[in-house]
């Protein structure tokens, strides 16, 4: 039986010591906002850590609120809990929000130290890289050596592949889930745009909307980003599920012949841009597209991807899905060859699911089993 | 030997006739903006149409100054001209701006005869049907019965469809390029994206920006149309031409931590975006991507492809990329196995080029080759 991992809440871990990010920037103290479902053993080899994309949280699994469970749920929470694939019966499952990122951890919303105000376009720009250097600090605080696994789909199966590569003896299996080695010129384009609506957006004032507005209170970019997970979201969904879901619909059989919501595709990106704009940060969106851009471990080896994995110790699960036209399969086929061309243990299902490239958000029958049975074999 | 269809100049035809629009809405009288190429026959049977995607205009071939032939030259000049595969010495070719459009045509930024400023927000939507319906005015303008030939690419091939359905004794021959029967759930949402950041742009002031600014001369909503391009440039592009042309070819070899261009991809994005919008209506965009979004001749017939067709006499040509994602060949399929269907006399060449969408634009051997051979088949 599935359950679910409860109610939860947020901690937060504080970091004294500067971090100096990969642009040399030096960070001075930061703090990062996360939470942990099941135990960790005695042990501590039962530790796995989750990292997420875009648009996600440290709020995994769970729910903040017993009234409005639907509401207040984690963003992977059909995969983790007790008797779900990451079960917290036999996990200790840690969820992190990114350096940078706007749900907690420091990022452009929080206090610059060294003027009081929040940092806005003074944040500096953070990577992947980064963001597993920041994660290895609190792996210390919670006085984990070494994870099971490292789990993240997308941009978060970006950092489970860093976290093999900048510490190959902390990490024992690398799950990796609809992602890539690093960006096409076509990803990029998809990236430039969203920022390009973002920093156009008169309300977005160079980053420092935080204190604009005529009562000083702030205003948010909102027509910016709403254009930007507009743009996204037709991305994460494939063409057929698209076709299927909402094909030529309209909200009436009489066209209006004018721009107001016709077709019941535009009713939903709409709705989705809105929500979106109302809840997330503009600086922290620009700076996650940045660190994807620039994502690419095989930079520093010509190139050659199975040199840059020669560092990897981990245990692989790798797993594409066969609609996902953002990081299609053969992304992944690469990482899996680059891996096993280092002789390394490599689990690779490449998944039939029309759900596109938000398919590893979703509750797939054969991708839980594949990922269950991996996670399974995983000694403790 | 190929050569170009030389120094040629924009015409105009007023039609001082009322036009009921599909919309319901009246236009009282319009201009249309047209050029010719090649001689009309006594015989008037040698005429051809060539219809404009949504960037295009009536000036298809040849150029308007000697001294900047290649910057003043037609859309489709590698098709059109004497010894080019729409042959000029052959042929008499018509180039016409569609209604609503911003290349002279009565469009958004013409005078409304009611009030004598310009249309703006005011101009009416107009339909692929309304503009087939004001071609064949000029089609009467100009005393041609019949057409040898109407042809278009994408949105173009739209209308080429449109004319075999709506005046099947007035063209003997319909040329449908990278085009497709009806816009997908993807295809509409693409275009919200590009109508949203319009829309959404503060100089955009309802479409009636014609007469704004502190002089009342007009702004431009810049920021608006430039994403609208990017977006759309994503689509018109394959993800393998991409990569070959772009990748992840960068400015500098270090990271430049921020937003500037840094791959080469934002920099032709951004090159793109602004150049068009410099030259384009915002206006007159809207209403193209609408128009594409409505087209759908099965609508009255139940979706079903085959008995919409039935109406339809022409030959046909039909042709598509294996790389053109945007009108996929499944949508060329579509049109050749409907028109099949009704017993019409149908080619299809399914061309296998690189280009993606934009591929119509090329110069490609084997497409170039395919649409020759067709058009020299072509009786007079």
């Amino acid at each position: 039986m599935k359950h679910s991992a409860g109610l939860v809440a947020p901690q937060s871990a504080d970091f004294a010591e500067a971090l100096t990010l990969k642009s040399g920037v030096r960070l001075p103290g930061f703090s990062l906002t996360f939470e942990t479902y099941g135990e960790l053993n005695a042990a501590k080899s039962n530790a796995v850590l989750v990292c997420h994309a875009l648009s996600g949280s440290h709020h995994v699994a769970g729910f903040y609120d017993p009234k409005r469970k639907k509401e207040t749920q984690g963003w992977w929470d059909n995969l983790v809990g007790p008797g779900k694939p990451l079960d917290t019966r036999r996990f200790f499952v840690v969820g992190v929000n990114n350096l940078g990122g706007c749900h907690g951890s420091t990022g452009p919303v929080s206090p610059n130290p060294e003027t009081g105000r929040p940092y806005g376009a003074d944040f500096p720009l953070v990577t992947i890289e980064d963001w597993v250097a920041a994660q290895a600090r609190l792996s210390d605080f919670l006085g984990i050596d070494t994870w099971a696994a490292v789990i993240g789909g997308s941009l978060g199966g970006m950092q489970a592949l860093e976290w093999t590569l900048a510490y190959p003896e902390r990490v024992r299996h690398g799950i990796v889930i609809a992602s890539t080695p690093r960006l096409s010129a076509q990803n990029i384009a998809f990236n430039e745009v969203a920022r390009q609506a973002i920093l156009s957006d008169p309300d977005f004032h160079g980053g420092n909307y935080y204190e604009q507005g005529d009562d000083g209170q702030g205003v948010i970019p909102r027509k910016g980003l709403r254009l930007a997970r507009m743009v996204g979201h037709i991305t994460y969904l494939s063409d057929d599920q698209m076709a299927e879901k909402f094909g030529r619909r309209t909200r009436n059989h009489k066209r209006s012949f004018n721009y107001d919501v016709e077709f019941e595709i535009e009713s939903y990106l709409r709705y989705q841009g809105d929500k979106f704009a109302e809840i997330f940060d503009a600086n922290t969106y620009l700076l996650t597209t940045r660190a994807l851009d620039y994502f690419d471990p095989a930079l520093d080896y010509d190139g050659d991807l199975q040199r840059a994995f020669r560092r990897a110790k981990a245990d692989f699960f790798v797993a594409s899905f066969t609609t996902d036209w953002r990081f299609a399969p053969e992304k992944s086929r690469e990482i899996v060859y680059a891996l096993l061309h280092n002789g390394l243990n490599v689990s690779y299902a490449e998944i039939d699911c029309p759900a596109g490239h938000d398919s590893f958000l979703l509750d797939d029958q054969h991708y839980h089993a594949a990922l269950d049975a991996y996670l399974q074999g995983i000694k403790l």
